[in-house]
């Protein structure tokens, strides 16, 4: 089978990271198509950008030619999937959900540790409106940004296992979700820490979207996700050369 | 003062309808300015098309020139208020969280009664998120879509109407909020058929917003509407040209 | 417009207080009138004196000679709005739940900081009853009483706005709730401390009833505030010379 | 021990129905005083009556002359049970909690089944701040008041036997509680035509007085219901004169 | 009348403990009969045990010889009480309820001290599905174990009040229910060190059982408790010499 | 892998019909191997019958010679998952909680239906306590008894068929979660009469066992399931001459 895997943001490299993640969990048999929207934010931290995200993503899932089995959106509390659930009729996963529906089967209660204390509303929400918040214990920011990240993995790496260990102690997280991209050697890191599992949203994401697809079970399409109705939209889709030549600005 | 209401549809007439119920509310010396989205649906009917709508509202904003005092989002039910939040430093107000909070000092519970069954849970989701939901009787749908009420107004009336008696009968409502755009005679044949105050969502929405500057109170920038922060976009926004040219598909 | 403002207590110095702070935020045209029980206690800082304010209050508003468009019950987590509703036909706006619902507009949380520690259930119980509770973050009080607040003002700014400052960094409000009288500067020295939006219950409570006599919205009758049943009282309200002369207790 | 009973209407024969029901549910050696108000509505209908009933049941039992050991506030859905705790060192039992807290032991859910359609609020909002709202299948009203049930007694038991009914079957409860007066022969018939426990809210409420008592546990006085702070109150309360005198009024 | 109070460990000097408590709690003409299974722990310390505890306390009543009034399942958030309910047409209490509804009467809100923190997320199950949790301000855990009570009881004692104090100070609980077996002197020590009425489980059921029974109420059997329906088991009960002679394992 | 997919009941047809159920949904690879337990009731009707099949399964699992990599236990909504998590290193998957999980992933909401009325309570209880009760439309029973279903298959698969397009239509349901066993023709019924995806428990706690195992997560051993502590049992486990002579009891 065929999974799409849509990053958030622009960032290619981002889009491989999360390629590989996805690939490294996938089964025997599942192709994994790594995909970068054409618009948006270089990262996705808050909601101006999360909801030009979610367009972005629903954009670049529309752009892709050949067939597929289901889509994973692959951005830590961002809007949009119910979209796609509109636009598509194969299965949509998003990873914020995945990993907490996965870490709820682990333990009787999750957090969610971030990086920008900004995300936290964003993933508080995604949860409540999934129907996955009643076991989360917390969603923790270690109050570091993406950028910081690259300046100093090994300092950033350590404030997010402090927050994954506050987590536990203090709010009895049973279950930590890593609610932020691959930092190399993070995931060991907090569960030598805490020695709690650790869930990975990408991983949890193409596990439910291959079992989905391998149950022969697809988006219900009775009343919320039912698709658009016919109807006349202007300016948009936006032309391809726009698309392709428009400037980025800060 | 100067209150920017946007449309969340292409649809010019439904803007100056909204700009004609938002003036009708108003204070003296408040001055409405209407605006369209200058892409996305004709109408709104779903995620896809909220989800477009709402980065196509804050577009509106970004592009109008000019001072204004607040902005009120005129969809009920829609995505992107947070965004917007965040974009601005001046108030937002979504027109659906304006109609229930005013309803909640009316009565003991309200309900919501709108089109098309399909935009029932993107209003739940709204309220929810809100923190409106506890004192929701109720959010009906009479099943009719935008383009039945221009068919047969009178009927689609009467089938609102219906739902709103529903609604205080069968679930307890004492206010109701329409939640549907300005269909002459409406509001009036509700309060004769119920009994209980009937609240429009544009009108509540213009109070609201004035109130909040008049107050001198603006959205608070500690966390969830902070500032985007600054970074690179691709192809974003669209060039003029893409919007003004694009054609429409549907 | 004519809006009764009513304290809760008999201190007529706090109903001049309440009275200005009203004026204060009132729009051109909307005439302020302060009115003062005729009976209860001099603070009401409890569950009893609290009951106790509730009909006082009501007989306040009973014993009013003339017209007016709203009334305004300007209490801090007190009973008696409802049994306010079903005697009159104009809306009546409490300033704890005005306060909590102009907050909800400004940010995703709010905080309620007060005095004394036990007006916190109080408070708690009256956002729970109005369908306020999902968006508060917290009830907080600085554990003095009213009377600390004459002895020393400056200290009690201190002391609340430490409060305030615990209710933004712990309990992440985005906005507070002062609920507590008119402590000349007290309003300037928290925004100032914590950078966020602090909304007066009496004047937020003043824009929702002008807002709601604009709108031509008054309170349902249909049930919860149905006007009271004929039926005999014995023994009450009590004759006017026991009002006027009953000699205070403690 | 000794147990005041107060009704918290004036109407001196029902006094006399719930004084009898809370002896015949009484151990060896209890004794049941039967009190009534000195003012207020000779039914409690409402807000505006149950906030009125709230003092005037405080005023009772502050005016009995003698020991006792407990107090059972017995009206269904009122106000006024926190302001009783505040003033008195020993426990006080609402009877509407009483029942509730009592109906919870014998099965997964209960519905309470009440006269009037505008006591259904009063007594969600008295089941909620109790923290008995979660096991509560349903509030149902028969619609009739309280003067229908003596002008034809056998018609208002077979309506609230009918309500009962639809609160087993419809609303799926496993208990009824009975939220309405001595109706003779009502428990037996909503027993016999439902099969459930019905609980009566008197006899509930004196076991549980009892049993506290025999615990030596009373009210928590370190916050909630801490005693009123020393203070002034102005013309309260009423002079005995008043009381006794006072006309009564529609 | 008879109550049979059973324990869910297989320690008789426990039992015995209990049986005392439940002694000293009983009314005049209350005779308490107390039980040990045939088969379990010797401590109940996390779900297989409780899982084992609940049918050791059903076999145990099915053997009891002899007429009883109703029966107290005596363990702190344990499994079970649901299938005794079934099994039997008398009252069942379980002393994780019964203390919680009788503190409930006593303050706003509640905390539960037990030993081992493994056993705070029974407790939390048993309340929320008994409708409890809501008033339910903490359960909090000193961390000890059983055999550290026997060990040295004087630290035991110190180390559980410090959590009652915490659960008063820092969670606002006003009253304080004891979820740990009979340490002399724990609620003489918590109630000098809080301030607030400490509940024990033991003796709250026991006047909630012989309330029951004497206000003639027992079980519904309309549906969650039916009987259960005629069927075939294998290999169950255990043969009485199993029973007798089974070795213990550890 | 291998995974162990035990019965709760002691039919073994219906062992190998849940075993070939599983085996249907697991990937190339996976061993099923599926368990009866060596007592207790021929179906699991109730909460006596599910506390004595959750020990059961422990026994049954622990009895099994060999390695497993994770272990379903296939009752619909009954106990002890919580206790075998406990006992067991590698996951734990109850169908209840799997079928609802991804039911979650295909629609806004979901309902159960299953056969017997009296299984609703302890679906719903199992759904609350894995915190997956928020988008549960609702748990809705045919009426009919396993017996029933083998006497008119028919008829079973209508009235159950019944019941879910009531769940479609008057609860809202977007999905429905089928909680009885393998009726032939059965999904396929509800799918053609309700247009949703119907979801099976047990393919789907295979597809989640799965997952897990090949993300090598597995329990949380910080708090709720760390293993039982050591301690001397009584007369258990049962000697195994006494589990397979004991004589069946009705």
């Amino acid at each position: 089978m065929r999974l799409l895997v849509v990053n958030v943001n622009t960032t290619e490299s981002m889009t491989q990271t999360i390629g590989a993640r996805a690939a490294a969990a996938a089964a025997t048999g599942t192709e994994i198509v790594p995909l970068t929207p054409a618009f948006g934010a270089e990262s996705v931290e808050g909601n101006y950008e999360s909801h030009l995200a979610a367009i972005a993503v629903m954009e670049a899932v529309r752009a892709y030619q050949g067939p597929y089995d289901a889509v994973i959106q692959a951005g830590y509390g961002e809007h949009g999937r119910e979209g796609l659930q509109e636009l598509l009729d194969v299965p949509v996963v998003d990873i914020t959900e995945a990993a907490a529906s996965t870490a709820q089967f682990l333990g009787r209660s999750y957090s969610v540790v971030t990086t920008l204390d900004r995300a936290v509303p964003l993933i508080e929400d995604r949860l409540a409106l999934a129907g996955l918040a009643a076991r989360c214990a917390s969603v923790r920011a270690s109050g570091l940004a993406v950028l910081d990240l690259e300046r100093d993995p090994a300092a950033a790496v350590e404030a997010i296992t402090e927050e994954a260990v506050r987590a536990v102690e203090q709010d009895r997280a049973e279950v930590v979700c890593l609610g932020c991209g691959g930092m190399s050697g993070l995931a060991e890191r907090v569960v030598a820490r805490t020695g709690v599992p650790v869930v990975d949203g990408v991983a949890a994401a193409v596990t439910v979207a291959e079992s989905l697809v391998r149950l022969g079970l697809t988006t219900s399409k009775v009343r919320t996700y039912a698709p658009p109705r016919p109807k006349q939209f202007r300016s948009w889709p936006p032309p391809v050369a726009a698309a392709v030549t428009g400037a980025g600005t800060s």
